[in-house]
């Protein structure tokens, strides 16, 4: 008898017909003779609506209290969904994060999980009962609710699974999984049926969008396996589970864009140690995500220093940056914001050698000039002019010969 | 230093602009140099719409999950209150009915009150903070999300004013305080300045709906002193005390009128031992509430036997009555709807023997003919024909004098 983890997403869960048609696949799940326990998200519109709510009275609600009124959003979907199991013929239990409990620190809206009871879950369980967890929430050591921030919900699931040690984690969600590239930019995308925690990070981070990195490194870590499949329906589904376990590797797994991304440069730097540091701290203090980072060679003792940051950030940067490039004697701080990052991700990458110079190749065969450059062992980026971004990717894309349909060996 | 709790209802804070309104009362209480704890229902509608996502569901969700789901409602409330205080610069704290503790038993939808802890709010109070606590919710002793039924937010204020040996508890309601009798049947209804429980519960238990009698009850037996105020201002409001601090005795507080009110007759009865034990036992198994009971006297060993129950119950009983009749050998059974209760209450019932009988002839100076009559020490209640319903409460109104204006002489 298998135990597995269901996390529904908001969209999954939307109307109460939706709840219905997910708690039939809950039911069929236990039907084959599994454990399941479920894991929900707050109907989809829902957790916007209480916001807008809070906004109506207070442009800064505390972080307590704003958990406290959002974490209500998963309570009432893990009960109407208790409701439907139970009209469905089946004995089913909704539990708050309070009630596992599942303890978090106390940095509310984001909070992380410092430990996750199993004694009054497995009870439920051993009852052959269905747990239906509110996913996306905790409760702080002093007793107050606490949220786990994005991608919260998924996070719960694969806590819950790591805890229970579940044979598996399913993540239900709008999409049936993972895809080489978005099929919207190119439309020879393909489906992906496995990949490894690391490309899947990669991917993530990189705007996949299918789930979100937290959940991805917490199944890394305690070794769950995840599997993406649509809740609409559908065979397909990409299975996240550790890089032996992915047979087949063809070198890139996909191609992503990510278009929120802003450049900022400091002219002439007088190049001695320390500079970096003086440029970035501001930012870290600031708490402002700096990517991709360039320090070019000394010349006659000054150097130029480039770096990217999310554009949400930019206006904030350009302020902080402005004041040290004064502060050092910089010539002066050039800004962009019209430049997107084009990653090809892939196991094979760190093995492959030559990889890095046909994505450069592909680029160039369109014409496209790269601006800035970074690689990690599973993947590569280039910065490259906004209005490039689609063209780049189907580029890339073609280029490893992921517009192919291969023969894919594996399914988990 | 006083220690205040307030309470306000479903239609005090309907809105957000609504929940403002009330954060400001709140406010200005704290500011005047008190301690102040607040205890909120769910936002006017918001558990109608919640029961009906369920009835989309299920005809017969499960208690608990019911309970589970409505709890929500006010929780939203007492966060956007708590957001509300802290926006207009003062420190609040809300807290779920499962972290005070406020714990009960394990009858679902309508659970009673075991203990309430008040470690926590002391805390809170302690650091100069506002607790919001949502109202109508506690907690299982086995760690599950229960509600305590109709008025149970009033109760939970109570038992919070109770537990904490609060100066006195304000309950904020869309009405005034009580009236004399309902202004909409007699227009020169006069609003009460001051009652006692026990004239309060016998005007709540005969239609009042202002307080639940639950909430009185639990007031009167810890001597917690009540105050029905309105939450969209005004200077009325009404104490509800003890009888002894109820300094101005009118012998009638009010007259009630009650619709709900059915009554069964069984004709020649057998007249033997266990006669009325075998009629009420089936009705008081299916939990029908039967209210007034008359046996008329024995007459050749037969008698007849009335009750009056709620016309809700009327074909429940109508069926469970009917097979009790056969089995005693009765002659028949009759059963009427066309029914009201008309009660005048007052303090001054058990001291001043000619009140019954002065009801009685403004009665009968209307020709309204009574067909049961029931008195109690605070109360005295004549069934009569439904449509002499109205005439019957402004006559007796006019009978004991509670048409004049008065100069009330007490005010707490």
């Amino acid at each position: 008898m298998s135990l597995i983890i269901q996390k529904y997403g908001g969209s999954s869960v939307a109307t109460t017909d939706h709840i219905r048609r997910v708690a039939m696949k809950v039911a069929s799940t236990k039907i084959q003779g599994n454990k399941v326990a479920v894991v929900v998200s707050a109907m989809g519109g829902q957790t916007d609506q209480l916001l807008s709510m809070a906004a109506e009275i207070s442009g800064s609600p505390s972080g307590r209290e704003q958990d406290a009124l959002l974490a209500t959003g998963e309570q009432v979907c893990a009960a109407l969904m208790s409701i439907t199991l139970e009209s469905l013929g089946h004995k089913a239990k909704s539990l708050m994060g309070i009630q596992l409990p599942l303890v978090t620190d106390n940095v509310h809206t984001r909070a992380r999980i410092i430990k996750l009871q199993t004694e009054i879950i497995e009870q439920i369980l051993s009852e052959d009962t269905i747990p239906v967890v509110a996913g996306f929430q905790g409760v702080t050591e002093e007793g107050w609710i606490s949220t786990l921030g994005r991608g919260g919900s998924d996070t719960t699931a694969v806590a819950l699974a790591a805890a229970l040690k579940a044979d598996c984690c399913e993540i239900y969600t709008d999409v049936d999984g993972v895809y080489t590239a978005d099929p919207n930019i190119c439309p020879k995308a393909r489906h992906i049926n496995i990949i490894s925690y690391q490309e899947m990070l990669e991917l993530a981070g990189l705007g996949a969008r299918v789930l979100h990195s937290r959940s991805v490194e917490l199944a890394q870590k305690y070794q769950v396996p995840l599997v993406v499949k649509s809740s609409f329906g559908g065979e397909k589904h990409t299975w996240i589970v550790n890089e032996e376990e992915v047979m087949e590797n063809s070198i890139i797994k996909g191609v992503t864009l990510e278009k929120n991304v802003s450049k900022i440069s400091i002219i002439r730097v007088p190049d001695r140690p320390g500079i970096a540091h003086s440029i970035l701290s501001p930012l870290a203090e600031a708490a402002i995500n700096v990517d991709m980072i360039i320090q070019n060679a000394s010349i006659d003792g000054y150097a130029d220093f480039t770096f990217t940051i999310p554009t949400t950030e930019l206006e904030k940067a350009k302020e902080l940056v402005g004041q040290v490039a004064r502060e050092i004697n910089a010539r002066e701080m050039l800004a962009a914001n019209n430049i997107v990052k084009v990653s090809a991700v892939g196991i094979g990458i760190k093995t492959n050698p030559g990889v890095a110079s046909r994505m450069f190749k592909s680029l160039s065969e369109e014409n496209i000039n790269i601006e800035m450059i970074s690689t990690s062992e599973y993947r590569i980026s280039c910065v490259i002019e906004e209005k490039y971004g689609e063209l780049a990717v189907r580029a890339v894309h073609k280029a490893f010969g992921l517009d192919k349909v291969s023969k894919e060996k594996t399914e988990a």
